[in-house]
């Protein structure tokens, strides 16, 4: 596989010469804002389980069909599939670490908004993944409904990335008012700190999602390469889906 | 104005049948959801004031695009306008409500993760509303640069939305854990609450963001509207921006 940001700017004339280079800067900042909420979050297994697995590569398992859009599909889908793969599985990790945590410490499980909206988005994250591993990797349902369920899958994806960030940002806020609810509101460097990682959380997100929602960006319709997919449910159906 | 959810389902007979009264349930949905979050935020000034004025009525300027969609643009327009300065001056009276708390209790202001946070969305969202005022109520500015803007208002409606809800769940933790930290991890009635509450505010967003990004609930393109448009710098200057 090429990294191929800029390929489709040599291939079409009719888009904007600006495009390619915003496109590349944006990922960059990406991955910029990705790396070093990852390294802020390093001080504990659990905070750093789920920015690493549910923030950064989720964000990234989507960013594949952007910037690897004039690559084979069928490849494109492999990558997403076992970055969301490895996503899945490092989440898991920061689960069981925090669950733990509370059995050792005696902290009651599972009474906080936190808590509820991160489990929420661990499960739905489960099931996200089993839904797009049948409809899009094994061709078991019709393509039709791989069509029908495409947008759904995409819209999903981006809910559940909004979020892992929103869950991040409530589990930093209760870390803080536990940890050091008197000196944070004497703006401490660790308070700061920790707000500061909520900003770029959120600038990650902000940039993720304009990538993965600019039209320009998505990956050009290629009906040549659907009917010659593996795939070949559409040859006999005639609905062709296209690539999200 | 009429309310109009089922008027395209009339004239375009290519839409599924099941279309327009899944519009009209989602939209339905998303009502109840926002009263009742409203509702349930109604126990203190600021909370009340951000989540009817920055989640509910800044979601709901944004869906008379897709409610009113086939009403005159200029009107849709002028009610998403009025709409999100109504928000715009409730989501003032609850900071400066907040502010007059802190300065009674001696608080200090701004140290925490939802107040740099809600401060973000609050100045973002008055910005957003300035720049929309700008481009799209009074044509100061030429097509080509209304049609380039669009695709970015869009989006950032949608980020301060999602910001929004992610500063009130922030919010609500704070306040769960200064005032019930202990109760809290017992499963409190008021906890648990005010967790439904979160959990609600995101079902909220979520609706929302389904309801807006979806591409068959999109405005219809009406190149006949565009061109007899009080814009008349579309007549002289060729490009038309198309409807958000």
């Amino acid at each position: 596989i090429n990294f191929s940001v800029c390929h489709s700017q040599i291939m079409d004339d009719s888009a904007p010469l600006s495009s390619c280079s915003v496109f590349a800067w944006l990922v960059g900042a990406s991955q910029v804002l990705g790396v070093t909420s990852v390294v802020l979050t390093g001080f504990n297994l659990h905070p750093l389980c789920m920015v690493l697995g549910l923030v950064f590569l989720q964000g990234d398992a989507i960013l594949v069909y952007r910037v690897f859009r004039n690559e084979p599909k069928r490849n494109v889908k492999v990558l997403h599939g076992i970055i969301h793969l490895l996503a899945l599985i490092i989440g898991i990790i920061g689960i069981v670490a925090v669950f733990d945590f509370h059995r050792e410490a005696k902290i009651p499980d599972m009474y906080s908004l936190h808590s509820w909206c991160g489990m929420a988005t661990l499960i739905l994250f489960c099931i996200q993944w089993v839904m797009g591993l049948l409809f899009f990797l094994f061709p078991v349902a019709s393509s039709w409904l791989r069509a029908s369920y495409l947008p759904v899958h995409v819209f999903c994806g981006l809910v559940l990335l909004v979020m892992a960030i929103g869950s991040s940002l409530l589990g930093m806020t209760e870390k803080l008012l536990f940890s050091i609810m008197q000196p944070y509101s004497l703006f401490t460097p660790e308070g700061v700190l920790a707000n500061v990682l909520g900003i770029l959380l959120v600038c990650f997100g902000i940039v993720l999602g304009y990538l993965i929602t600019r039209e320009e960006y998505r990956r050009p319709p290629n009906p040549e390469e659907e009917s010659l997919s593996v795939h070949f449910k559409t040859l006999t159906e005639g609905a062709s889906p296209t690539g999200p």
